[in-house]
């Protein structure tokens, strides 16, 4: 991937330090659409939400947008009406630059939770951002997002609409605070579909749903999680059928999908990404269930982190997950070996080779079958390593 | 406390090292009454239950016993039929030896699940047990059932009924798993109180739901949770008042508290004892639902471990605890420092002073009001350590 790939019609960034993260670093980005995108948005669940996130929820409902304009360092979230007046103040400076309607600007912010942002460095930051505009600076919008991610997250791909190419192209941030519905993260994810909005809406949330939303590191969800995506509709092509329809939900899923993986994998402190499958429910909530109680388990967590295939704290798990399980039927691999048959342990051995995977794969599967049913459900995670501790023992010190 | 203080009239106990723990230490122990003890139990609410958990169950259910063995090391959990054999093979041993009923005799384990049992170690062990029988062994009990527990965990109370005075002692282990409803926990209570078993076991259900259901760790409930209460009799109190009664439920809870905070103090890794108080909900289940979320949040409990009172991760907590609040009214307390008002941080200076206590102080109170209602509740928790991820990534290695 390079940054000449990294490029949709459309579409220009800029990215800048505006000082509002401690480390000096790239913290302010903005994403201008030299047309009307077509705009969706999947917004956090939690019934605290940040000032940004109420702002843009309302900023997308007309399916309009012109620009995104996204800071780290500080989440502006439990800040009030202050808080409210200064993300409606961030898009109006950027909509007088820009020269469009303050509501067709969306804003996003994550970090610190609790204080204000800092309006004169933001204020300052405006006019350069605009001046840095380009084609080709994605990347260091993906950099600007970062928070305690250790690596950018972008992912890109090219489709076909009839005998017409286009692009999707998604950044994303986020590392601790993941667990559906939905996880800490911004993700911004641009196309030069031409596409209506309502399509583009069902769309998202079908690809959010099976990827973004079957991703937990630590099971909070956070008050900022924020996926939108633009459709510059410059791709040219015409009225989308079925299958150019289905065609755009693949790739839209791939992106997603690409973007939670790499989440998941750089959730804080992990070592090891987990594939948590449970089939044979007796209904989709319950291998849903099942799924995320073995998923969240603190003992489990750490046990991935000491690739120890404690069997026995995924049956705990399950026992305590609310789902109507028979201990006596389950079935549990690790990877493609079984280790627990009908609820009993297979013995040493089995759980030396599953230990031999645990410590040689960086990911792998954790499949349970309840043998009650036709159901299954998956989850992504990953171990609970002392570098989660750290990182968020430290995190505002 | 001193030994003599741990007498019970009526109850004996001995310990031993069997040889099911790596390290040696006492890890079998026997509780024997010298009549027919009346008796009530409380059991984990996981639906794996361990085979003991399934015996002791069934043999309480005539509301009497003699005795009751226990061991440490293993859990006897997911072992199947041979599981609930081996335990009904300890009964036996212990009933024949002490020339009791089998059903008399409740049996106990705790530690690793999905093995099974040594029973030639078991075999070995009981007559020495039995030959050690002594009215002064119960802190060596409280010893022989410690798994990751880092101190044995005794209490002690007399109590008046009518112008008899009566005895509880209670011995427990726990440390980790540890979450309503209940701790991955052993709790044996015993008292010289004549009381009929309907009482007896109101009592502990009451005792038991304000305290032991009332701790959390870590959000994992295990599959061997138990605890028992026998009753001697030997007191020579005659029929219990209605103020016989509460005196007798303050005194049990009294104990089951102390108990319930000495485990959540030895928490796996756990440097601070928090209690998590909502207060101002509008019914008590959104208080418990509220207090319950904040307590097991990764995200808090690495802040409190960090002595960071990051208020916005505590906010977030309660947005996504499913408890219909209103961010705008929230006040936060820590210990008597106020941080938060109407949702909005008071500022630096306070929260300088709450991160003083934080670090000073070794078990202290994080206050919310929710400003809706009447209806209050809380829980014990701990913070999360370093030492909990190595504690749990190691525990079978």
């Amino acid at each position: 991937m390079t940054e000449g790939d990294l490029v949709v019609p459309g579409f220009k960034a800029s990215a800048v330090s505006a000082g509002l993260k401690k480390n000096g670093g790239l913290d302010m980005a903005l994403i201008y659409c030299e047309v009307d995108a077509t705009v969706a948005g999947v917004f956090t669940t939690n019934r605290v939400q940040a000032a940004p996130v109420v702002l843009s929820k309302e900023n997308i409902k007309d399916g309009k947008a012109r620009a995104i304009v996204a800071n780290s360092g500080n989440a502006n979230a439990c800040t009030g009406i202050r808080g409210l007046d200064d993300a409606r103040a961030t898009a109006s400076m950027v909509a007088r630059q820009m020269g469009t309607r303050e509501q067709d600007v969306l804003v996003c912010s994550t970090g610190v939770i609790g204080l204000p942002l800092d309006m004169g460095k933001v204020q300052q930051a405006i006019p350069e951002l605009v001046r840095g505009l380009s084609e080709e600076r994605f990347s260091d919008v993906a950099r600007a997002i970062m928070t305690t991610d250790t690596f950018p997250k972008l992912s890109w791909r090219e489709g076909r609409a009839g005998d017409k190419r286009f692009k999707v192209l998604g950044l994303a941030k986020g590392a601790g605070m993941i667990m559906p519905n939905m996880a800490t993260m911004l993700c911004f994810i641009l196309t030069d579909m031409r596409i209506d909005k309502e399509t583009l809406s069902r769309s998202l949330s079908l690809a959010v749903d099976r990827t973004f939303n079957r991703i937990t590191v630590d099971g909070d969800t956070s008050t900022n999680d924020t996926v939108l995506i633009m459709a510059s509709g410059l791709a040219g092509n015409g009225e989308l059928s079925q299958e150019d329809e289905e065609g755009f939900i693949t790739t839209l899923e791939e992106v997603a999908g690409d973007l939670a993986g790499m989440i998941v994998k750089d959730g804080e402190g992990a070592t090891r990404l987990v594939k948590v499958h449970v089939r044979g429910a007796l209904d989709g909530e319950s291998a849903s269930k099942a799924a995320r109680t073995v998923a969240n388990s603190l003992l489990v967590k750490t046990a991935l982190y000491g690739n120890d295939p404690n069997w026995g704290r995924i049956m705990a798990a399950l026992g305590r997950s609310g789902v109507p399980i028979d201990e006596n039927r389950i079935d549990i691999w690790i990877g493609d070996v079984k280790i627990v048959a009908n609820g009993l342990g297979l013995g040493v051995e089995y759980e030396k080779s599953a230990a031999e995977i645990m410590k040689e794969k960086e990911s792998y599967e954790l499949l349970i079958d309840l043998n009650q049913g036709q159901h299954e459900d998956y989850i992504w995670t990953c171990d609970l390593s002392h570098e989660y501790v750290s990182i968020n023992a430290d995190y505002r010190t």
